[in-house]
């Protein structure tokens, strides 16, 4: 006997669990084809060589390798053939490059799958894990007008999930980095400077500070001070994230390049209406990543901003120079919903779902099975997913186990019912019952839904 | 550079092939949600120990294993920790035992997800593809009422599928057993010779006849004569299988109970509507696996018999007794999609699919950018699926990346449609072009949809 279990750092649901995670996967899926994102799958493993184009990066130490049968039993040299996927941004990278020349561009491609990281074995840290991505690529240049529409999808998916006010919240490189050339930072300075600034939440500001005028960096106290400063920068509204735009005073080329593209964003998501809380100016947005060029975007929790950022992404020059030698520049986001849902549901906001199943039909007796059963497809075809009690038991417990199942309607035919011409119907949710004729019964059934 | 490709024996589809997929997949999960199966997902890995629970097995010899970086690099004794789900059988077995205090039985469950098997590659065989699987497990016995809702769900399903005509055939081990108990063939016996019966349809009846009765077999001509002619039963309509049924004569306590077992389950497919041209007695069908102890299915497509079965499965008495003392039967079926997919584009019969994209909102003119992001918002809250042209190209242009895309409706307000207050449409599918006020412009889409 093998005590069945799972490996650590993989997130398993209990079918009740699940339907809720389903809906929540259905809600984004919806809303990211609402904006006309195509969908795309790619297989769980991609060829080693193809996945792994630099090595050394902190990534790359977490791979999965997949091995078959007969070559693990070979044994041999180097490194196996194919390993798993540690995100959807290099399989994206691939698959554009492979099928450039079948594509439609700009392209705007959804991907749902998970995706599996080595990781150390920690609460809260998954090797599994579902991410939700989106991203459009262009070929040789993107319009910064599909910067604006990144935040609109994801401020339309987040308000589908119904899991508490959020704020989309952004910065730009360019900004960042015409601001830093204005403070005398120059170079591969920039990106040292950049990834002191990615650590502000979790150091704070007087360590980042220290360490910025420190050996290391030698910066002057006031530039010091006007990073901290800039780094502070807040909005709230949409007038007031233009003012402070506005504030920052004039700036070097690339940042007014910056500053009149986040103008043009702000803009447009007025116009897209998406509400103005739901987006903000955040300068101290900086997206560790060297691989971002443009704006970056953070999605934080109001009521949980301990959860920390639950989407993000930005905008980037170059998505596959390691396959083509096309330049696809893009932007894009991500939601990594395993994570999220788990973190939800720690903070109590994941609601127990309702069951898919809408209706339970029950059954008292043998003699009543194929009543029951043309009942149940007279029942779907009107629309309503259906469980059918095959053997008959007390109709106390089938009533209580479709309570427990979170099935909101029982609908009864025993003899009595039958010889009435009627069905009872109770309505677990609201604790009601009535009766109907088996001709009103579907329509009685959504007038109780609405 | 490195050549952007996929490993071979995976199916990676473009966009508009993935919709098509999309949308089968959203028909299988949508009927078997109708008729009360609930969702379970499971790691993509399982630990090797709980997966490998026997070993030898053709299926085990195709196993991916699965080790990360840190792993590898150790090297070390034995097999990896982790392996590729093959099936989605294992893992079920696993998680009912590794839950069964949390599950309320009988338990429908349906899992929708991708197994992995080191085949060798080939035309048409995948290392990677879908399965859709359902199963209702009980515990201690489970009703074989439960062996008519399968195919009843199935019949469901694949006409949402809209593939053609198909008919789901089914035998019934007791009924072959018991048979073959009738003419002296038994214990051990019976495997094999359902195992010859099973090459049937390869090998034709000549060549298995000579082989049961040759000398490993050695069975009397009169019994390979009766086997041959059992085998041949096919029924045509649900009062031709019940008259075959009975033609079979009187048979063995076993026999008996399997004729009694199909008997119900034509009456509830009948109850339950199912049309009877879609389900029929083959007595021919064994389903190699000594796994399988009741009912049998398998499932053609009429005009495609070439393409073999698409929906295979049956009753079993033990599902995870390598994980649990506790007994629970069950009874299932699985649609391999993945090979339906490509058979069925082989064939021509998987239409290309209009996008998921319902309407371009046109781009003319930078002024109007505004308008059409607020237009294409209207047409989102309207429940249309909009892509918003954000740069201004030509409106041919425009309209021709539209039809190429399978995206219908071209919605274009230039300054002049803007000027009398109205919107232009261009039905791409039907070629027909209509202009609309703001306020009717949803409603004339629906109508035009209907």
């Amino acid at each position: 006997m093998i005590k069945p279990r799972t490996p650590s750092g993989v997130m398993e649901l209990l079918p009740r669990e699940q339907i809720a995670f389903q809906r929540m996967l259905d809600a984004i899926r919806g809303t990211f084809e609402a904006y006309g994102f195509l969908p795309v799958e790619t297989p769980v493993f991609e060829l080693t060589d193809v996945l792994l184009t630099k090595s050394g990066g902190e990534t790359e130490r977490q791979v999965y390798f997949v091995e078959s049968t007969g070559a693990l039993e070979k044994g041999g040299e180097g490194l196996p053939e194919l390993a798993l996927r540690f995100d959807l941004t290099v399989p994206l990278a691939r698959y554009v490059a492979e099928h450039e020349h079948e594509l439609a561009f700009p392209f705007r491609r959804y991907q749902m799958q998970r995706v599996y990281r080595g990781e150390r074995a920690q609460r809260g840290r998954f090797r599994e894990f579902y991410q939700c991505d989106i991203d459009v690529i262009g070929k040789d240049s993107l319009s910064p007008r599909f910067d604006a529409e990144i935040p609109a999808v994801i401020n339309a998916a987040f308000e589908q999930l119904a899991i508490g006010e959020f704020t989309i919240q952004f910065n730009h490189r360019k900004l960042l980095r015409g601001y830093f050339e204005g403070q005398g930072i120059a170079g591969d300075r920039q990106l040292l400077v950049l990834r002191e600034l990615d650590k502000l939440d979790k150091r704070g500001e007087d360590a980042v500070a220290a360490t910025l005028a420190g050996e290391g960096f030698g910066l002057e106290a006031e530039a010091v001070g006007k990073l901290m400063a800039f780094s502070r920068v807040r909005s709230q509204g949409h007038d007031d994230a233009l003012a402070r735009l506005e504030a920052l005073g004039d700036g070097t080329p690339l940042f007014e390049e910056g500053r009149a593209e986040l103008r043009q964003v702000l803009q447009q998501l007025r116009a897209l209406g998406v509400p103005e809380h739901r987006y903000a100016l955040n300068l101290s947005i900086a997206r560790g990543l060297d691989y971002y060029t443009g704006i970056v975007y953070e999605t934080t929790l109001d009521a949980h901003p301990e959860i920390g950022s639950i989407c993000s992404g930005g905008r980037y020059d170059d998505l596959a120079s390691h396959y083509t030698r096309s330049k696809l520049p893009g932007v894009g986001i991500s939601i990594g919903l395993t994570r999220l849902f788990y973190q939800l549901r720690e903070a109590g906001i994941v609601p127990v779902a309702e069951s898919s199943v809408d209706v339970l039909v029950a059954l008292l007796d043998d003699a009543m099975l194929a009543d029951a059963l043309a009942l149940s497809q007279q029942l779907r075809a009107g629309g309503f997913n259906v469980e059918t009690q095959l053997e008959p038991r007390k109709l106390a417990r089938q009533l209580q186990y479709a309570d427990r199942a979170g099935i909101r309607f029982a609908v009864i035919r025993g003899e009595d019912e039958a010889a009435r011409g009627v069905v009872a119907v109770k309505d677990l949710r609201r604790g009601e019952q009535f009766e109907a004729t088996p001709d009103t019964l579907v329509a009685r059934l959504r007038e109780s839904l609405a």
